[in-house]
């Protein structure tokens, strides 16, 4: 059993920067996330894109700005439970929360904060029959560790930043890379396109357009698959991994059974601090929702402070709050 | 004239980075504030203090985060009239604003957007009779334009930092500069302090410890300084300047004659868009005040994106707003 003050469900941007405005009011902070690494979308979806609105960043890569929150956070020693998604949030007699997950992770905590980002992320599913069968033995949804890849045929499907930016990575490390996409232009950023046009034109990769991949065979293992054209003529690939990169779709997981308010798949909240409709929760970031909202990093940032200070009077019920500013006195660590 | 989209009075932290939400929703901005440098309090008065609150960044100078507020507002060509006060505000009959500042310049806008931070900085005068009768004929409170004190006999007043910068820079610039202080030591930073002392030791500036100016007279323009010590003995200076540079007292100003909701000192607004009660006119950042509401630049870069999506409709009125990100797009300037 993890015993904290507050327990944060998301390590988002939001929810690792919520431990910064709580350790400068000495409240300490376990955080949960489903996905293996911390950092939420910034980390799992596009960690080298660079972000341009994060105030004061004229430009930020957006692994550069979760490192960066890490180095911030470090004074106030938050600990984690990463790749484990929580399934029960239970009020104990006291008021004070059990979150559990789906590994058996317990976390006592005085307050629970929602920083769930769009809510669990599951990938966008190409409907091929038997698909399910080859996941992970050959098929996958996402580029964890490019090296698994290397000197492998490698086929990547989807129109996307994700499907055009792996396709040039991976251009030098696999055996061969071929890419399928449904149309003929790109939903990507049009410098990538090119550059996949490009490498399609010297030969480096197998640009496979107006395309659908309609079967895939294998013995245990993934060994080929079917595209079919709009002319609906079908082709064979031999492969050993398919990477479908069709996005992903935000699912808001348990916490839809937890009696919050929601609005469209979002947390309704107050705006004086962020919290929702049940006492001791409060939901910060892409999660929630009211009048104004803007899903923006900076938005999120702004609500994890104002949280803070209202959730101080569950975890110091006896204190009265001093609000203090960082360059009187810094950030002292615990 | 100048015409504008947004006219954004104050030019600190918060009023540069509402010149970059303004840009990705293609308004243009021009900034006015009564410091002659933009970045409000971080530059007037803690350029060098580390700031450890800003998102993202563990650390960083209040003048570094000022530099990059400026750099990430680059592309969208910000104007600016600095050393200025706005005066009046009127409204025309298209509803658009006329801004008029002491100076008489005149801004045309769609939008007002008050970035005050604590007000208009307004220079704490020392008593001494009939001072007043010499600003502006010798005798000011801050150096907007050192190049006017070149070979000119300088008396600076002071312990802070401001007070030695200026002693340091002048040193070599002005024919004669002398550094009154009531006490012996400085509160500016420690570094500064021990440079003065030095430039005193090698004759290349005056310092007068434990001091008080006691009066100043001049024939239409300053011409002399009276000092008098601890001690009560009094010296003549022979001055043509006199800076008395003993820090900045906040005054809401003339923004208290605008009909705008006020609550101690600080600008009701409506949290959904950080509006005030009056249409076309918003408040951002230390100045405004709500429930819940913190003072922190933070919480400042939030307001002004909300703000600026608001703001559209005025500046756009037959546009319908689309909510872009900029790691799709980048931020592309004018």
């Amino acid at each position: 059993m993890i015993t904290t003050d507050i327990c944060i469900i998301g390590a988002g941007p939001v929810g690792l920067f919520a431990v910064f405005e709580a350790g400068l009011l000495k409240m300490r902070c376990h955080l949960i996330d489903a996905l293996p690494q911390v950092g939420g979308q910034l980390s799992e979806i596009y960690p080298q894109k660079p972000i341009y609105d994060i105030p004061g960043y004229p430009e930020v890569k957006a692994q550069e700005l979760v490192d960066n929150l890490m180095q911030q956070i470090a004074p106030f020693k938050p600990t984690f439970s990463l790749g484990e998604r929580v399934e029960v949030l239970e009020q104990q007699e006291d008021k004070s929360y059990l979150v559990q997950t789906n590994e058996g992770t317990q976390v006592r905590c005085q307050v629970v904060v929602i920083a769930g980002g769009l809510g669990c992320f599951e990938p966008r599913k190409p409907e091929i029959v038997g698909l399910e069968q080859f996941e992970g033995k050959g098929v996958g949804y996402m580029v964890k560790n490019p090296e698994l890849l290397r000197d492998r045929r490698v086929v990547l499907a989807g129109g996307g930043d994700s499907a055009l930016d792996w396709t040039i990575f991976l251009a030098s490390v696999a055996k061969e890379v071929t890419l399928i996409h449904r149309s003929d232009s790109f939903r990507g950023a049009p410098d990538s396109a090119e550059k996949v046009f490009e490498l399609a034109q010297e030969g480096k990769i197998n640009l496979i357009l107006n395309s659908n991949i309609r079967a895939i065979h294998g013995n245990g293992h993934l060994q080929e698959v079917i595209v079919e054209g709009k002319d609906k003529v079908q082709s064979s690939l031999k492969a050993d991994h398919l990477v479908a990169l069709f996005g992903l779709t935000p699912k808001l997981g348990p916490i839809a059974n937890w009696n919050l308010a929601i609005d469209k798949s979002a947390i309704k909240v107050n705006t004086e601090d962020y919290s929702t409709n049940v006492e001791r929760i409060y939901a910060i970031g892409d999660i929630n929702t009211y009048p104004g909202k803007l899903k923006l990093i900076l938005c999120g940032f702004h609500e994890a402070a104002l949280m803070c200070q209202s959730a101080f009077k569950y975890v110091y019920p006896s204190q009265k709050l001093s609000f203090k500013y960082t360059t009187v006195n810094g950030a002292p660590g615990f």
